[in-house]
């Protein structure tokens, strides 16, 4: 089914967006690569967009949504682990002390994965984080994290595919965390995730086959490990790519080093009316999720990259309520 | 564009295929999975069918294809190289003794893959694999390799996608060996390529961003490693397998475990003169490359897996000359 949308001048293809730079540079772009004939043009088959997840397709404040599920799962296993009560970072966790956690680093965190995330099959670890994302809620816009996607990034995604764009993620996250939701949130399937992951088993348990998830990292898709990761997982270089962080860095250089046109964006967080503020680029808050720094701006400035403003280059910041 | 086929009556979807039950299977499973409305209807996103590479969708005998590459690499390599002379594997390789090499069994071709296809950027590896695929040729049916796809194996991933199913590869092989040809020879773009890989590392080099390929294994793709790589890359049980050794054992079992109806199907060489006869299943020729035990054909037996019979099941073997 092939999906053309009308003309732009029809209608809004970015309807979420404001006018400005980075609509334009959008649309400027799909159509040059789609244009049959033209200098610029990309067979469908390489039009690949690579989307990093947390704080690009939707929050990571006040913290990770996997952080906010692994904190969840720790305190609902807490009664059988008690030694937790005296031990960092659990007990940080425990007592909700997102502070102190956050002190602790990503080496606490990993500490919480760990903990959290192994030791069950993958088809047990797929029904857990199904169940949470039914019932958990973002503590601010008391909405299921499911219903946060931004809704400009949504329409990107749907222009994209009408385009016959391949769209992926190429998140830090953990693959496993992400593909319960994707398809139903981002339109994407399970086969065009990419992300973190621990290491799994196949073995035999009472007849039945089964994959056991292994508290052993196996990939960090994050800085290097994003390039990895798409090369892992997909074979070919991106001619769009879209972070948020300094961990996209390596993503965006990547697929800025192929011929031909391309397009790279990065979105900073500059709203803090209508969802977060911070940097610590351009005097906004330091964070410990999230960090857009200042050599990043930088970076960007020097190389073209893109930068949209929350503030002001989105019309809208979540989908409607339903 | 949806390919839906005429009905089967009017035109065999199958046409390298003789009558009988290993044909009727596929299609009647294809259609029982299609069927809208129907007991055992799989929606498109979850049709998802895997397929072994060597020996499943292309000749493995004399050796392996990506043996013959790393022994041609070998040799080209080798005036660098004066020790090998004097070194097992390489001496064998160089020597062209397949018998010693052989007996050297999976711990000598590692090494002379770690000699051959390490060391440079995935772009370069890239280029010389293609290169490769050019100019070798198969020592019996003297045409290029990427000639020799089994013209079945063609029609059977034709018919599967014009029924909205989507193909990978899941090989033990290399998967940046393969991805330089899956598209043209297959239908199968690099994105739907799983295989075994070694390492690699993003770097900067003079400015430009590389992936330069490590001497160290990251994932072999192989009995247990097929259901783990299937699991990373796709992220959903497929409802079809199709391999032809041992080492697919585990993918076919993971097929199977699944709800809903299901189609296991096994490769067995059986035919000396059109292509090659190898076992020692059924009292066929021992093999170093690509055993088929009889402990597989017993198990395939008990788990009504479907063996394809080359001699009886396949009217041609390989395209028509160009
Ligand atoms: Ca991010
Ligand atoms: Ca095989």
């Amino acid at each position: 089914i092939l999906l053309a949308p009308p003309s732009a001048a029809q209608t809004d293809p970015l309807p979420s967006w404001n006018d400005g730079a980075n609509k334009q540079a959008i649309i400027a772009f799909v159509e040059a690569v789609t244009e049959e004939g033209g200098p610029d043009y990309v067979a469908p088959g390489d039009r690949i967009a690579t989307f990093d997840n947390d704080g690009t397709l939707w929050p990571e404040h006040p913290i990770y949504t996997q952080l906010a599920f692994a904190i969840d799962r720790l305190k609902a296993m807490a009664p059988e682990h008690p030694e937790w009560q005296n031990t960092e970072p659990f007990k940080f966790a425990i007592e909700n002390d997102m502070e102190a956690l956050a002190k602790g680093g990503e080496k606490g965190f990993m500490e919480i994965i760990a903990a959290t995330h192994a030791g069950m099959s993958t088809a047990d670890f797929e029904k857990i984080v199904t169940d949470w994302y039914k019932t958990a809620r973002h503590p601010r816009f008391d909405r299921a994290y499911t219903d946060l996607a931004y809704q400009p990034m949504l329409d990107l995604m749907d222009y994209l595919r009408a385009n016959e764009f391949k769209t992926f993620i190429v998140s830090g996250g953990g693959i496993e965390f992400m593909r319960p939701m994707t398809e139903a949130v981002y339109g994407i399937p399970t086969e065009q995730v990419v992300g973190s992951s621990i290491k799994t088993k196949f073995e035999m348990v009472d007849g039945k086959p089964m994959l056991m998830r292994l508290p052993e990292v196996a990939f960090v898709d994050n800085e290097g490990g994003k390039p990895v990761g798409i090369n892992a997982h997909i074979g070919k270089l991106p001619i769009a790519a879209f972070g948020n962080t300094d961990g996209d860095i390596q993503m965006l250089e990547w697929t800025a080093a192929g011929d031909g046109k391309r397009l790279m964006m990065l979105v900073f967080h500059d709203d803090a009316d209508r969802e977060y503020a911070y940097g610590p680029a351009n005097g906004e808050p330091e964070t410990h999720f999230g960090a857009f720094t200042q050599a990043l701006m930088d970076q960007a400035t020097r190389s073209g990259w893109n930068v949209i403003s929350m503030k002001n280059d989105w019309a809208t910041i979540f989908p409607p309520m339903k």
